[in-house]
This record gives C-alpha cells, sequence and structure tokens, in this order.
C-alpha cells in the first residue's frame, strides 16, 4: 500500500508567502480610477487598510507572515498532501495524482488563508469592522471564522439566490458571530436603488460587492473596511502558502517536480495558491503545465476578453486588467457551482496571456460526474467548484494511460461538499443539464467594455 | 506557541483492536433468546454473518485488523491527536486538552471505524447487501460509505423526524449508492403496523431497527444481513482502534497518562472506542478518571435501571442486559442533538456497574454553549452529540482552574457539525429549552421492564 497522506510539521510551515509580482516577465497593468489614470495607493485607503494596500503593490519577492498569523493557521495547517491512490486504482492510469487538501479548515475551504492575514492586518491597522459578500458562502464564513478568532465585527452581504438556498452556510457564520444579511439589501444605496428596479433579483457577486463596499466607505467613524476574498494581489499572496506546503511536502516523499498542475478558478485564489509558486520555476525553465479550470456557464479565461473593467455591479471599484465577461454579467441560475464571478484575478490574467497556463472549461454535468466518481472511490465528497478541477484531473489521467506514461498530476482539492449537497441532489436525480453560455449573451455584457480604457495585451512570447 | 497537532504515520496505525471483554473483572450477563435463555451464536446468525458474531463472543484479548481493513481506513487514519490550545488560553485553565480528532473521515464521525470492518466482514461471508437504521444520519451515511467502497448494496431506514428534517444526510448516502427511506416505511410488516395505528408518528431508532432487521431475515436468498453502528461488543471492539492510536500519540509528545477521560455517550461507540484501552490500565491500576456523558433528555446511564431489554421497538431482538430506559421510549423531540437510544451498549454498562465509569448528565442548553465557545476559541464546529462531551471538558478544565491543578484531560471529538446547523440556529436565536426526562415518564416506560427477565447485578467493588 502506497502512503496516501504527507504530514508537514507545524515547525515547518513556510514563513513567507511569495509574490509573483516580483517574477512576472512583463509588469501588470495598474488598477485606473475613474478618470482612466493610474491609481495611487491612497485612492485605496477608504476601502482597505494602508497595510493591506502595501501588499497589494508590492514587488517583493517574498513577504513574511507574521508569528501571529501562523499560531492562528496552525488549527489546520500545513494541510495534508494526498495521494488519490483509489482513483488511481479505479481509473487504471500510470499517473501519480496528488492533492493538497484545503478542506480541513474549520471554515471547509482555502479562503481563510487569505481571510486570517486580512483580518489581522485590519486590527493591526485600528480597524474594527470588516465588511464583504459572499455568494455560496464559501468565504462569508471563512471572513466570520477569521473575524470571531482575532476579535473584529463582520458583516457578510450574501447573494439572495444562495442566502434563500443555502440556509446552512449563514448559520455557520452567525456561530462565528457574523451578521449576514440577503443581498441586495435595504441597507444601501446601491441596494435601495437595484430592489427598486428589479424586486425580484437573485442578486449577484457584483451587487453584493457594490453593497459592502458602500458600508466601508461610507462609515465616518473611519474604523470599518472591506474585505474580498479573491482577485487581488494580496489575496494570491496570502494563498502562496499552499504551493509552498506541498513542495515541501512533494520533496519529503521525493515525488519531484509536478507534470501537470490544476485548479478550478473562480476568481483564481486556490488556483494561485497552488499554482504560483511552481510558476516562478517554470519562468525560470521547469517543464510544468498549469491549467485553470472552469465552468462553461462562466468562462472567463477561455472566452472573455482581456479588458480593463470594474470588479462590481455599481461600479465603484477601481478599474482592473483582467479577462471579464463585463461587470453586468448574470450568471445563469441553471449552473449549480460556484465560480460564477465576472472576471479574474489580473495576476492569473496576466500569465495565462504570458503563456505560462493553459485555461480550460468544463460542463457542469461533466464535474459532477467527476465529484461523483471522487466521492465513490477516495470517499470524499468535493465542493462543487473543487468538481471541475476533477474532471480536468480524470481527463489528465486518463490520457497517462493512452499515452502509457507515466505523469505526476498535482491539484487543489479548494474544498468539501458537505455544504453544498443539493447540487449533488440535482445531478443524481437528473434535474441538471449542460449550459454553456451563448455567445450572443457573451456579446451583449462585453460590449459594455468598449465604453472603458482599453486594457493593452503585453507579453514576451516566451511561453 | 505549543503544538497542536500530532500526526501518526500510517505505517505506525495499530494492527489488533482491543477487547475490552477479556479484561473486565466479571464477564458481562449472557444475551437471552425469547424463551429467557442465553443464545447461542447460530441463533444471531440470520443478522449478523458468523464471521462478525465470532467477534462479538470472543474473549480473546487482541484480534487482528486485516490489511485490506487498513487500507481502507488509511483513507483518514490513524487520525489527528489534537490540543485545545485555544480553548486553555480562553479559560485561562492549567489543564492540558487533548482530544482525538474523529471529525476527519469522509462521512465526519467515528462511525467508520465499525463501518468499514462490518462492511468487509460482511463481504467476506458472501453477503451482498446490508440494512441498518440512522438517527441523525451519521451511522446511516458512515455504513452508506463502507458498502460503495465494499462492493455492497446498502438500505438504510431513516427515522421519519430525521429523514424530513435533514435532507442532507439523505442525499450524503445517495450521493455514496445507498438507498435511504423514511422509517416507519410500507416495505415491512414492523413499519406497516406502526403506521396503522400511529399515520403521523415521527418514527424512533427502535422503530428503524425493527424495519432493517426484518428485511435483512426475511430475505430468501440469505444474502442479506443488518448492520448496527453501536451497542453490541464487536462495534465496540472496531472503534478502540481511537483510544490505541490516541495512546501511541500521547506518548509521542511525552503528554503520559490523561488523568480524565471524556466522550459523549448515545449507544457508546464512541465513548468505548477512546476510553476502553485505557480501561484496562485502570484495571491495572492507573488513576484515570473515565466520564461518559449523556443528555438529561435522554439519561439512560445516570438514571435508567440495569435491566435486560430489547434493543428495537417490536422486540424482535435478544434480550441484553444494560441500562435502558425501556424498548418503548420515545426521545422527546426537544432534544436537538443525537444520543437519543434507549439503552446502553452492555460493555460499557459493566464498566459503569464495576464503578470504573463516573457518568455524568448535561442539559441541551449547556451542550450548545460549550459548543458555541468551542467554535470561537478553537474554530471548528462540532456535532451535537460532541458538545454533550466539551461540556464535560469544559467543567473539568474550570476545576483545574478552581483547584490550580495541572490536569490532563483526553476526550473523544467524535463529529463535526456541519451537517447539523439547524440545532445551531435553534440555540442562537434562543428557540431551545432545557429538559430533564420527567420521574413519571422515566416510570411509565421501565415499568414494562419488569415483565422481562431480571439482570443481575454484578460487581467486584475494586473501583
Amino acid at each position: 500500500m502506497e502512503q496516501v497522506k504527507v504530514w508537514l510539521n507545524e515547525k515547518d510551515i513556510p514563513r513567507q508567502w511569495y509574490n509573483l509580482g516580483a517574477d512576472l516577465p512583463t509588469p501588470m497593468l495598474p488598477p485606473l480610477g475613474p478618470d482612466g489614470k493610474p491609481i495611487g495607493p491612497e485612492m485605496l485607503a477608504p476601502v482597505f487598510p494602508m497595510n493591506l494596500i502595501e501588499q497589494e503593490v508590492s514587488t517583493e519577492r517574498w513577504i513574511d507572515i507574521p508569528e501571529e498569523i501562523l499560531n492562528i493557521l496552525y488549527r489546520w495547517r500545513p494541510a495534508p498532501l494526498r495521494r488519490a491512490v483509489f482513483l488511481e486504482k479505479f481509473l487504471d492510469t500510470p499517473a501519480k495524482i496528488y492533492y493538497k487538501d484545503e478542506s480541513t479548515s474549520p471554515p471547509g475551504s482555502h479562503k481563510p488563508n487569505t481571510s486570517v492575514p486580512q483580518a489581522w492586518y485590519n486590527k493591526q491597522f485600528g480597524i474594527e469592522k470588516l465588511t464583504t459578500e459572499t455568494g455560496a458562502g464559501q468565504w462569508g464564513s471563512a471572513l466570520a471564522f477569521a473575524c470571531q478568532l482575532i476579535g473584529l465585527k463582520c458583516k457578510v452581504y450574501m447573494v439572495r439566490i444562495s442566502f434563500d438556498q443555502k440556509p446552512f452556510r449563514k448559520i455557520m457564520m452567525q456561530t462565528w458571530g457574523a451578521n449576514c444579511i440577503a443581498s441586495p439589501s435595504d441597507q444601501t444605496n446601491a441596494g435601495r436603488k437595484i430592489l427598486a428596479e428589479t424586486p425580484d433579483t437573485p442578486g449577484s457577486l457584483g451587487i453584493a460587492i457594490s453593497e459592502a463596499i458602500e458600508e466601508a466607505v461610507t462609515d465616518t467613524s473611519g474604523k470599518t473596511r472591506y474585505s474580498l476574498g479573491s482577485v487581488l494581489n494580496h489575496v494570491m499572496l496570502h494563498q502562496t502558502i499552499i504551493g509552498l506546503e506541498a513542495k515541501k511536502q512533494m520533496k519529503m516523499i521525493g515525488a519531484g517536480t509536478p507534470d501537470v498542475i490544476i485548479g478550478c478558478a473562480g476568481g483564481g485564489s486556490n488556483f494561485a495558491g497552488l499554482s504560483f509558486p511552481y510558476v516562478a520555476d517554470k519562468i525560470n525553465g521547469a517543464d510544468i503545465r498549469i491549467i485553470p479550470v472552469e465552468p462553461t456557464a462562466c468562462p472567463t479565461m477561455t472566452r472573455a476578453p482581456f479588458a480593463y473593467d470594474f470588479g462590481d455591479t455599481a461600479c465603484t471599484t477601481p478599474l482592473l486588467a483582467m479577462h471579464t465577461l463585463g461587470h453586468a454579467f448574470v450568471p445563469p441560475p441553471i449552473h449549480a457551482g460556484g465560480l460564477r464571478y465576472h472576471g479574474m484575478a489580473p495576476m492569473v490574467c496576466q500569465a495565462i496571456i504570458e503563456g505560462l497556463m493553459e485555461p480550460r472549461a468544463y460542463h457542469q454535468l461533466a464535474s459532477y460526474e467527476a465529484a461523483v466518481t471522487w466521492a465513490r472511490t477516495e470517499g470524499f465528497i468535493p465542493a462543487p467548484e473543487t468538481s471541475q478541477a476533477l474532471a480536468a484531473v480524470i481527463d489528465e489521467a486518463k490520457k497517462a494511460k493512452e499515452e502509457g506514461k507515466e505523469k505526476v498530476i498535482l491539484f487543489n482539492y479548494s474544498g468539501h461538499g458537505l455544504m453544498d449537497l443539493l447540487g449533488y441532489d440535482a445531478y443524481l436525480s437528473g434535474k441538471l443539464t449542460d449550459y454553456e453560455l451563448p455567445e450572443e449573451e457573451l456579446q451583449k455584457y462585453t460590449k459594455e467594455l468598449e465604453k472603458l480604457p482599453k486594457a493593452e495585451v503585453r507579453k514576451t512570447g516566451k511561453w
């Protein structure tokens, strides 16, 4: 029997985060203000504390992780590296399938890797309350968890359709002492405006972001800030602890450098967390294929243009250069999983443009099929988001069999699906259908981007 | 910072289970048949496969764990030993609080420690299908999980009130390929009879057991057997891997022998799993207090008589000598957690009679208060059952502070609460009230026991 779990001792936890920004072959395009000009750090100050803004714009390669943050992460980190020997056997593949198990955190996903540092830096900066948005609830519960442990108030605007359909995530947040309300709400101008126009709206992440930011910037005490669970540079930074741990663990068992790295990508953070430390190796010549996976229902990386766009529906954020379906994009309700954000982390996008990554999209039926295969071989029930990655993992393992090649696959098991079982019910009872965003829908939303400053595509052409 | 997680490598997993039956100072009373006479193993043959019956009646101290079973357990075992440093700090206690984290299994509790061996032995015996009952759903999902991995069909009778209130557990079982239906059902004589008498019954574990056993024994192919998740000797046996791992882990970090061992007890299996290897030490002179904890709503160990009783409502099982509230006992719906079975593992009962254990009961408000304290300090959300143990742990840690004594507490974190968040919602919104089984209710149900053979209380008086 092969060893299936690789532990890393607490004392061996990485003590620095890795900043891909220091190594990207071409620098990223700067965020733009409402006037179309690059913004300075001070323009973000009403939204984020300055210590996090410094991380957001940092070009340092390594950034120290404060000991107090590590002391909180120890509750579940270092996370196990596991090998999927039972799936390998089922697929009869020569591929070795390793994964970082990020489902072991108290909120059940990789999200607290950044919610904890974000809450901690805010607290250090004198902030007393954080606001945020959440879709399926992974991020909201991760921030609620972090704020509870660090001693901050927490207010979560949860997309209405999820608020109604997933009461358990709300209870989780309340158990950790947070205030969770449905978005759009009557507590912000942005929310009231949308409710007046479309009282029955299911809500969207873009709307919820607008509300959360509004609450933060309009608090006259100056003691409230906003927190984002993905997309931004400092979020990617915090998540790199995943890949840095994985490298140590792969080394411990002599598993070498992976041939393929896979992660699902909605805003990009869990994928970036695992892959960025390996992207650095690839920049330096390592032969690694790096595959971010998204749903065909929300095909940001595979079909959307690279453009400047707002991060939220109400157009209150700075403009970010990224692959985007347009800030007005509303994901189809037919899609059962997460990964519904209209944009993608600019740092991931720049790596894609450089050719360092090979994005791929899967239908939801394929991803649920992969999820059930996983549950019935490995035993654990994955999050619907994670299942997108699993679909690609299984395809790569099958390809290895066809080619008769030994291959090392490493992927990120970003979270468990215990809070998302209704999607499994829909799949198992045949109620789910495939969905691919129609071209006319794509055109409709992305057409709006032409009114915004154009993003220049810059690449070295080396990869 | 103290180390908070202690891993045991897969190669160091215990390779034998421990049978307390070999060391109990006075032998247990035998199960009785309908004629009031001790039954032989052959009478259990329609219900269980002979290889498990042999374990049920075994007096061997150590029983080898087949390698194939270990290969399945490796998915999550050895389970981590953890130290609750954050709770210790919050309580400002000199006590050191360790726990075995049994929440890391795919179904989220200790239950698969026995569902996997049970499914495996049945498969070895040529059985093709297992039936069982489940209350809150922990056991049903654990058996569904095991049957899926081992290749058996699985049918779960789920107590109707839980079936209706906890659809997620049902989906979990279906994801693992099991057939889960509400009990009482129209698929058995026992179910039809009860439905005819009380069509609106919420069901009970006793009823569901009757249905599951009926389906097994009436399958004329002889290829169906029944599986029980607690109470019986062989279940306690399989769970001892918890305590055997704990001993190795406590030794690894030089934490010595615990002063106090705590576990919640419904049928007794998670408590037995952790404590029995230490009970052996206590029998041999070690100074350990061993505390099983139950709810005041279902006070089997603390208030019920020691008597012969049926394991199910329909009086189809052999009579077992145990603390019992009477087989007709219907637990009050007011109680939010599990631990609602009318009886208690005979082996645990005999250890209580010997004075080797100090059972204790808690109100549900106290246990939920402990659960929320845990979630807000340690970060993880415990199962309502586990919270009963937590209430006792916190009391013992506070006592250590009052007495100014260093004390090592070890308890079993039997499962997570992610599938049971409605109870937290009820608690946080002030809808839960305390409940203590009224004396007249206790008398009503236990009066029936006078019609059955009397159980002789036998003890050495040494503890």
